[in-house]
């Protein structure tokens, strides 16, 4: 039996002293110039006049620039942080170049024994749903019928519950088989997420939020995926710049480790994330991503190149975290 | 201005007479064997015992075992079906392998002047949504700047509106000025649909169900997105098997496509797909992927190949609609 992803990440928590996590959401406009540089010279674009070629090396030496800048950021901060979530959105819309770049990312991430999140809010019916979770987390069938590891599988994978539970079911069986965590949207952390998550329900469901349900079904789907330490590899997304819808969330999904985004760029501090920890001191990784990988476009990190400026500000979150964590009483080592 | 994506749909169904759309969700175990041996073969998986190289032989050929597969079902049956619908999930749980032939399937179906509709059902916030209408509606920015359509550049994507407005609003950018559409799930074909789908909202909503409040939502998003025969280019999916909700959701969303899941494989017939047209014969999609694709596997069409039965599944599905639709008073040809 592969060990539970729950149990996993905890202890890379603890190894590390730090409940974060850094995304690796890469905007292309945003990589450094010595990167862009590298690849718009190596690939030789300026030397054809055929526009298809041209844009087919274009899109490589795209994707190979998204690749090293992952590289440069997971090889600066892996001693400190225990997972990394891309956010698939901005590999896939490069194609099946930037899916390369993405199977890659991965590949970087384990490499350095930290753990990949994947975070692709999928989302489907039935056996739809059964490809997504054979795909992310566990197998993949192949022509001659024999069953493969895809190169796209990854440790744990965001998803919304919108269909209800024939959605989630899928995912939930591939992750107890493999060892891997299924990490539900509940409550989002846009400007925007109260539309559908904070309507208020009838008297039939005690009037509680559509978040709130959410969170109930998240609870319940957890249950069976309980690892040793008492957390369930079953998670939910509730942003930190909702603390309140964060502190009932937590009350109903007491084993339930919590995603916390928002922090940083979204403007959430670790004081803002402590009602998502539990008292124990556990139950909440935090992400941050513009704020660690594009450390080096701010003012106060000026002159340092973007793998120093990585590794800084991931000290800096993870002292943040610590500081608020002790201030909280809810501080485990 | 590229032509608005609604007023396209419908002149392509006026022109093949036929409101249905062939979902192409390839799962590998069910390709004909006669495609599965060709590239088994065509690639010596079989002479080679390295393990790493023969799982790349193996997933490369499976990657175009499932392009052939789809090029041989739209040769087959363009001629009468206006739009093909493959749902992405069976081709990225093959990774970067899996995109390649899901680019290629677009392709296809672009270059016998047929519409391709991407079933993603994506959905994230802000920019990760923008990312995600970029690649699938729009433009991507490479390394030097410039901007491409992306390998996986479609005509409509199928999004998820949990996180509310914030998560749409890319699309629906994307979607005007690009001439694309964007389907908006409301109320899904599955079993447990309702879980969240129909829940009762408080007195304050006047005791709508969520689906009912996203129907709403869909109809307000549409208005910026008319074409000149009426429609808009925001959709919207309703599953045939639910024709009570389908009435109501016709009724708040009177000039939105509904895509129509669940005919055929999931039990529901022409008859049922009724409420989802309006009474000007327009305004839906209907939807079959397993009796049309797999229609060689079905006891009728016995010693047929795959391509003669899916053009008879084809022609048998476009016939039972129109009985339908005159039947019921909705036949504007």
């Amino acid at each position: 039996m592969p060990r539970n992803f729950a149990d996993r990440l905890l202890d890379e928590i603890d190894a590390k002293q730090n409940p974060s996590c850094i995304g690796l959401d890469v905007r292309v406009p945003e990589i450094p110039e010595e990167i862009r540089r590298k690849y718009l010279q190596g690939h030789k674009v300026y030397w054809t006049s055929d526009i298809g070629a041209r844009r087919k090396v274009l899109l490589d030496a795209t994707a190979l620039a998204i690749r090293e800048f992952n590289e440069d950021i997971i090889t600066a901060t892996h001693e400190i942080v225990p997972a990394y979530k891309p956010n698939i959105a901005f590999y896939e819309q490069y194609g099946a170049a930037g899916i390369e770049a993405f199977q890659k990312t991965l590949d970087i991430i384990r490499s350095h024994n930290c753990i990949p999140v994947t975070d692709a809010k999928r989302g489907d019916i039935g056996d739809t749903s059964q490809a997504y979770a054979d795909g992310h987390l566990g197998a993949v069938e192949l022509l001659d019928g024999s069953l493969t590891s895809s190169d796209i599988n990854t440790d744990a994978i965001t998803v919304v519950a919108y269909v209800g539970s024939d959605g989630i079911n899928p995912f939930l069986d591939v992750a107890k088989r493999y060892g891997k965590g299924v990490i539900v949207l509940a409550k989002t952390s846009n400007d925007s997420s109260g539309e559908l998550q904070d309507l208020c329900l009838d008297r039939l469901h005690g009037g509680r939020k559509v978040f709130e349900e959410m969170a109930l079904a998240i609870h319940l789907w957890g249950e069976a995926l309980k690892g040793s330490r008492g957390y369930s590899s079953v998670c939910a997304v509730v942003g930190a710049n909702y603390p309140e819808h964060a502190q009932i969330a937590r009350t109903i999904m007491e084993r339930n480790i919590v995603l916390v985004p928002a922090y940083g760029f979204q403007g959430a501090r670790g004081v803002h994330c402590m009602p998502n920890f539990n008292d124990d001191g556990y139950g909440a990784l935090v992400n941050s991503a513009r704020d660690i990988i594009y450390a080096f476009r701010r003012p106060e990190y000026r002159g340092m190149n973007h793998k120093d400026a990585a590794r800084h500000a991931a000290i800096v979150m993870k002292n943040d975290l610590h500081e608020s964590m002790k201030q909280a009483g809810k501080f485990p080592w």
